[in-house]
């Protein structure tokens, strides 16, 4: 099977990429749009990444080069990783705002026009973050359902699903929509962030402590949200490219369910660092229910990895790398309000 | 009070210039894109249109030109008519859908932007279609909700709507959310638009009715849905621009519903038009429930116009530019499938 994997260069993609060539031929395209935006922050992966030379340079939003690609490769599966992935980052300024969204809703409806046209599997990187917080269980639902997303990155996700899932009912595209939790984790030679834009919290968290400094929750901590191991993530969407959609499909990509301050109080008992509270740059309910169903991808066979079992290892990575930390960059900038 | 229309040489736009300089001050840009959209699909209005020289030529996608052109004009409200309002020609091909979008969701991120910076109550164009036709009443609420739109155009203001809601929750921003149905009638020195793309439903059957050709159903007819004279839209959007919202507030923006075979029996009992039904170009449900809230507008004192009693006046004037009615243009063709 021939798998084109779209921000081979990233976080995920990286990893993916490896993972996915043990038993597939796989593709990737890259315009190293995630190293000029961590750069423009003044960030950097904590381990050194290398470039990967087979990896194609190429932007999804420019629609002739994508679409000559794809044509020439015959791509059975097209893994869209190529947004920009950070919600402070869209909320930073004017221009990172409409890069985001107009980078992420062009490259999706880009690939939804060529899908039309040579029908691939299209398996797309979405996010919980779509739903925020409703009083109710969220349900996972191929039906229109109300959106009610955190941050204008947030936002883009929710447009890519509108659009994704009518370009399904209206062409007959096929297409998985992987709503993901919050990733953690390192594997294989990919990229580490964990500065206040691209870091995610896990990840942020367990360099907080390498440095030694407390860990810093925003606002109370009783934000609750789902979280899921890179390790599982490439199992996640290897199940999604084994299992083509007919039509749209909506899985929830989440293992475990914690507040951000039992994900605090379990990299503390591991690495036995502080915990701090700061004021939560974002505007979000610090308190409030969180229940999520997400069963169609453990009855397709995902083997979830508790978080509990998995951060010494991350840890002991990150501890190795420990002298390239930047403190500066860790904590928020960016405000919501 | 200082009011800018955005699209003030569009449709709407240009009855609204007119109908509000008797008691406003004000200001007008346009970029022209309606006349070189319709210009490229072979179309342009029934009745001659002279462009008005007080409007500022300007596109509402530049932000800088925009930003600074508001800071120089400071209105208190600014309504935003400026995005592409056809639904088969954003289902048209991929430049057109591209197009569509992003002019759509960028103009209306740059208000928020703007608006974040110099406040103004936003009072901006949305549409009943980005509901779908759900099982139950269509609410009139300011809360999220489930969109299911019709097309790539009525996807686009579905983003609209979730940029502003988040807009007005993160920064405070007062936005009013028209979400008007099918618009009809002529006032003033308006465009007349009765083409497959850009006419809507009951002037483009006028036109039909004009020329002696049968009146075109799509399919069966039953699709129904809220409809609105242009009148009553000047008059709601004035009553918008006097009743500033406190952050976010949808206004549905309809006075009566029909279904297309109504509306065709209408136009026909006045015109004595016969019917015709064809296969219908869009992907839409034929025969379903339609109910709607739209209390807010009647609440704020819209008296609102019956089709039956306008449709006359309009035929009146549809008559008289007759000899301009090009037949080739009326017919779809752009298929949603």
């Amino acid at each position: 099977m021939k798998v084109l994997i779209l921000g081979a260069e990233g976080y995920i993609g990286r990893a993916l990429y490896h993972y996915l060539s043990e038993e597939y031929e796989v593709y990737g395209v890259d315009n190293y749009a995630r190293q000029r935006n961590t750069q423009e922050v003044g960030a950097q992966s904590l381990f050194p990444v290398e470039r990967n030379d087979d990896i194609q340079y190429l932007n999804v939003c420019d629609y002739e080069g994508i679409r000559q690609y794809i044509k020439d490769i015959e791509p059975d599966a097209v893994v869209h990783l190529a947004e920009q992935p950070s919600a402070p980052f869209s909320m930073k300024d004017y221009n990172s705002c409409s890069y985001t969204q107009l980078n992420n809703i062009q490259s999706t409806l880009n690939l939804l026009w060529i899908a039309r046209e040579v029908p691939f599997h299209l398996v797309k990187l979405g996010t919980m973050g779509v739903y925020g917080t409703p009083q109710q269980e969220i349900p996972e639902t191929n039906e229109p359902i109300a959106y009610n997303p955190a941050s204008f990155y947030h936002n883009s996700k929710a447009f890519d699903s509108i659009n994704i899932r009518k370009a399904c009912e209206w062409w007959g595209v096929s297409a998985t929509d992987l709503h993901q939790g919050v990733v953690y984790g390192h594997l294989y030679d990919t990229r580490f962030d964990y500065d206040s834009y691209f870091g995610t919290v896990v990840n942020r968290f367990l360099t907080q402590a390498a440095m030694g400094h407390p860990l810093t929750v925003y606002g109370k901590g009783g934000q609750t949200r789902g979280f899921i191991h890179l390790q599982n993530t490439l199992e996640c969407i290897e199940l999604a490219i084994n299992n083509p959609s007919e039509g749209y499909e909506v899985f929830n990509q989440i293992t475990e369910i914690f507040s951000i301050n039992e994900i605090a109080n379990l990299v503390s008992r591991i690495t036995g660092a502080e915990i701090d509270h700061i004021d939560n740059p974002r505007l979000e309910a610090e308190d409030h229910v969180y229940e999520v169903k997400a069963q169609k991808l453990l009855d397709l066979g995902l083997n979830p990895i508790k978080m509990e079992n998995s951060l010494w290892d991350t840890y002991k990575q990150v501890l190795e790398h420990k002298s390239n930390i930047d403190k500066d960059i860790i904590l928020p900038k960016t405000k919501w309000s």
